[in-house]
């Protein structure tokens, strides 16, 4: 990796800042995401790239896609291209485990790998970064170990499939799989501490931890990383996730051509905003910020009616004439991350911007439409036993 | 640790350089060893602690010790105070394996060490830090494994014992011991780049790889990083090693420090000369610089009669006169390190500055004395099997 090649890619001008620790906007209507395309080099995905999803898999794409949720890719057509042609690639996404309960804005890169994982039917690796708490935050191992546990039953209630999922946390796994720390350095071979720091802004106060910490993100974009999964195969990648992560797979990418392995394809997901508003940050430790995945009926109602930033006007009159702006309101912008019907969906637009709709109404579509989907998350979380991880947890052949 | 508590510590003035890449001294009476314990912050192995070694052990001091070849130590007293009261500690020491085949001076530390385990009946740990040289030199993982397997069958040889020594290599093992990977990160959390900086000299276009190896020859000097062998207890640690391993082990103890663990106790070693003078580099990539152990007995003649550097007169009658110079002489260098009778090496002493012995019958001792000790090495050798191998890297339970 030539060090010209990778630059800080951190948005940090006067509005945005995006990178894996950091994600914040002084702009009402959120992050301006054309601007990250840009800045991070990655590709739009746009309506030719939907086009070719539904033609090469003969889905509907999901409205993530149509929306605009995922909105940026790398590769993606070549992922694509795959599929056409029979081969086989792998899923990976991950996760940094948190002792707060998971909300619904944590949510949105599994639901979304989820259904690629049922319309591709390839196998699928789910990372937990619990070496990464435990060096970023004041959090001892052990403790950042039961989190990721904690964590991953809420992750596996997403819905995701044994038969082709495979789950880890780095504290257990890496000291149980020879092939990951080989990787490991072979990766930290290809990468310089001023390659780090222009790309995550590291210092030198930083810990050695924090300064490594990339390559063991990176190593499971090698499908050499799991032996026992893909045999000898070399395997390509797709990495689902919130484009926050990019900074690790632009590494990851230009290590993998000096690897002389398969540089993993991304999609990119956009951030559901704080119920404050998109300039608000989305606190996982604040729990007004957002609904959380163990909210009762009666905590979403009054966490929409209470917080969800309105884009009505002041007066019920004035809302009737001038009508609601759908660009800032919170209860809308959740809508079209959780009602599919793009009818339904079109005609809330509709009538919220004519006026026709008030902002108490929309707020109860926002209510009836995301309480039913926490509600059936919550019935299965409760099913995820300690059995039903280990079927996720265990080293084992999968079917590629 | 605290930031200003860890010094650069490599000694790099007008004459000495010692750091764990790097050995060099341009005076021909070699490396000066007072001044390194006085920069290093070490303790001097006076007469005093080899007393105590004597009479807490009801052995006498090895020659090594005697003849201030191990002449530097840390918190020794306090593993000679646990033997004393009946209580265990272990062994660990290493090797960065390299494709040339090993010579008599790396042979030191495994002989020191191999004694110790002798007179103390206690675990041992030798690591084999291939990664190391993975990172360092231009090799790749699989060469690095395969070299660290076949130095481990030349360690071996040096006699060990199998029922208390474990052995391994960190690209095979730490992805087989999930504890090794979690003290990796407790000890990465306690280390900045700046300190490894300041200790190791690392620099801005160094890989990410090197800079967090420290915590990799840090981890094993804490017992709970193999808790197949000790289980939970804790136990405290006795590092023999050269001195230029030292940095490592300042760091460590600054972050057992912090980890509320026991600080690993040290006893140093000098190096042995390269046969053409104290100030030459002995080279393991240059057959001349020094006895190899799969060297024959007429290469061993060869070499030492070829290139010893001699601490003698130009001419026999000068010699006669004024007597030969065992300071800067290589044979008799070599003969205070093999040869294990102190009266006999006294006498060659007298002999050979009075100008009674002459560079040659000198040489003839040197010869006489090194080449049964590799004959007998090599007999060993040839017996190490790869079943006897995996006798050492068997992980296992070994009784404390």
């Amino acid at each position: 990796m030539e060090e010209e090649q990778i630059k800080n890619i951190s948005i940090n001008d006067e509005e945005d800042i995006v990178d894996p620790w950091n994600v914040s906007t002084k702009c009402e209507t959120g992050l301006d995401y054309d601007k990250l395309i840009k800045r991070f080099g990655s590709q739009k995905i746009d309506q030719e790239l939907i086009d070719k999803f539904e033609r090469v898999t003969g889905k509907k794409a999901h409205h993530f896609l149509r929306r605009g949720i995922f909105f940026s890719h790398r590769d993606l057509h070549s992922i694509l291209n795959l599929h056409e042609t029979g081969q086989k690639f792998y899923l990976y996404t991950g996760r940094g485990p948190s002792s707060e309960s998971m909300h619904i804005g944590h949510m949105i890169p599994f639901m979304f790998t989820k259904w690629l994982q049922e319309v591709f039917n390839v196998p699928l690796i789910i990372q937990l970064t619990d070496d990464e708490k435990a060096m970023w935050r004041d959090i001892k191992v052990e403790d950042a170990r039961k989190m990721a546990h904690s964590n991953a039953k809420d992750i596996v209630a997403v819905g995701f499939d044994p038969a082709n999922t495979f789950m880890f946390n780095d504290l257990d796994f890496i000291g149980q799989c020879p092939a990951f720390y080989q990787n490991m350095v072979r990766i930290q071979k290809c990468v310089t501490f001023n390659q780090v720091k222009g790309i995550f802004g590291f210092g030198d106060s930083d810990v050695i931890g924090k300064i490594t910490f990339p390559s063991i993100e990176a190593a499971p974009a090698f499908s050499t990383t799991f032996p026992f999964i893909f045999g000898d195969k070399v395997v390509p990648c797709l990495v689902p996730c919130a484009i926050d992560q990019d900074p690790y797979f632009r590494m990851t990418r230009d290590v993998a051509a000096r690897l002389k392995l398969p540089k993993p394809a991304l999609v990119h997901s956009t951030f559901l905003p704080a119920l404050q508003g998109a300039q608000h940050k989305m606190s996982a430790s604040d729990p007004n910020a957002s609904i959380f995945l163990n909210d009762t009926p009666k905590q979403i109602k009054n966490k929409i009616n209470k917080y969800a930033f309105s884009g009505g006007q002041a007066t019920v009159e004035e809302h009737r004439q001038k009508g609601g702006n759908t660009n800032v309101d919170i209860s809308f912008k959740y809508l079209s991350f959780f009602l599919e019907d793009d009818n339904e969906l079109a005609e809330i637009k509709k009538l919220y911007e004519s006026g026709e709709m008030l902002t108490g109404e929309l707020k109860k579509v926002a209510i009836d439409t995301i309480t039913p989907i926490i509600q059936s998350y919550q019935a299965r979380r409760a099913k995820v036993t300690d059995e039903v991880m280990q079927e996720f947890f265990k080293i084992r052949q999968i079917v590629v």
